[in-house]
């Protein structure tokens, strides 16, 4: 548990730089994070940009310390995938091509919009879940079901965080609603409509519960979580 | 020297990020860095943010990948090295204290400046000499000359660079010079006047080379380095 803990800790690290960076005025502009001022708000955008450094370069130092895993080839491992998965071919790729395909104002389709939000959204719900394969020595079929459950579960939990935007209050999104809409964005709300979203989403939580069944009762909260990224929607 | 390549490279990337997100208009606000445009000028400032995000993301990459070194035990190390000298207790952690006296306009006197530079730019200075120490296993004695060299390098890197900021043109520094004065921010050639400035450099750099007397000639370019830092002053 101790090792799970730290390595989820340093997702949790990795996962908040990328919110309070995704939240200045030159990248999604918002003023609200969770029901409280971002921290360009609360502080200022120097604070900003040096608070999201400082919390990516410490994602890395927990994950490389020897409380994190005996084992170094372990904690090497855990470096490289969290690295490759915020990198410039995940997570900051896919923030880099949203912000892009917003100033041309191109029109993407389903297909392209599932492959931006993989990298975008959707690499650090698998880098969780392969941290645990690398954690536990898991076998090649384990692996590969965890790995196609966080892929379902990831491209869930957009469609329903598409379907909030457009549904949801700022009360109980803790941000600003209805920023994609104003933006003229393709989300997935808009290309399926809010009920094509939701079932979507649904299908897609179903598939990614599926693959858990070898796991038996171990797998409960990973259950447990596909059923409230859909529970969100409603 | 495949090894100390790989090494050099994870560190000008991380040198490259951490001067694109000071450049940005919230941190130095610079429109030229090495004769050329700074990187939200010639693109816009979310590439800016990104491009350091990406680059910082991938110093770690290129440290983890087992190219870098056979024995992850070293890998590892060396991700927690450059993680430890670039995050909120080094590098970035100097450039917030740095921030923060400009906003509150508190004077420093010159061992608060010498503390404040020790971690914004010779953290990074150590960095360089500690890896070689990780990837060659160098003795104690070694270690603690290399990392003395270090010390006394990046400060009479900085004084000389305040020194240049001072007296350079536009051309020669590849940046807009004046711009510490214009702030009325303390240099070291505030504190200690061009001059002084230049001298105090001298001797440290004397000093560094001194400490690299038992390497001989394995030494010649970290001795050229030193002798380097002190003629751009000139």
């Amino acid at each position: 548990p101790k090792r799970a803990l730290r390595v989820a800790a340093a997702m949790e690290i990795l996962h908040t730089y990328s919110l309070i960076h995704d939240d200045l005025p030159c990248m999604d502009d918002d003023d609200t994070r969770r029901g409280k001022p971002t921290c360009h708000k609360e502080y200022d955008e120097t604070t900003a940009v040096l608070a999201g450094d400082a919390m990516l370069t410490a994602c890395f130092e927990v994950l490389a310390d020897s409380e994190t895993h005996a084992d170094a080839n372990v904690r090497v491992e855990l470096v490289s995938l969290f690295a490759k998965s915020a990198g410039a071919a995940g997570m900051v790729g896919g923030q880099m091509i949203d912000m892009l395909s917003e100033q041309t104002g191109e029109d993407m389709d389903q297909g392209a919009l599932a492959r931006l939000q993989r990298k975008k959204t959707g690499s650090l719900f698998s880098a969780c879940c392969e941290a645990a394969v690398l954690l536990n020595g898991s076998t090649r079929e384990e692996h590969h079901r965890l790995a196609s459950y966080a892929r379902n579960l990831g491209l869930a939990f957009q469609m329903i965080d598409d379907v909030l935007d457009e549904v949801g209050d700022r009360e109980t999104l803790g941000k600003t609603p209805g920023k994609d809409r104003e933006a003229d964005k393709a989300t997935f709300a808009s290309l399926l409509g809010v009920e094509g979203a939701k079932r979507q989403a649904e299908f897609l939580c179903t598939q990614a519960i599926e693959y858990l069944s070898i796991f038996g009762d171990r797998s409960h909260y990973l259950k447990l979580l596909a059923r409230f990224v859909v529970a969100r929607g409603h």
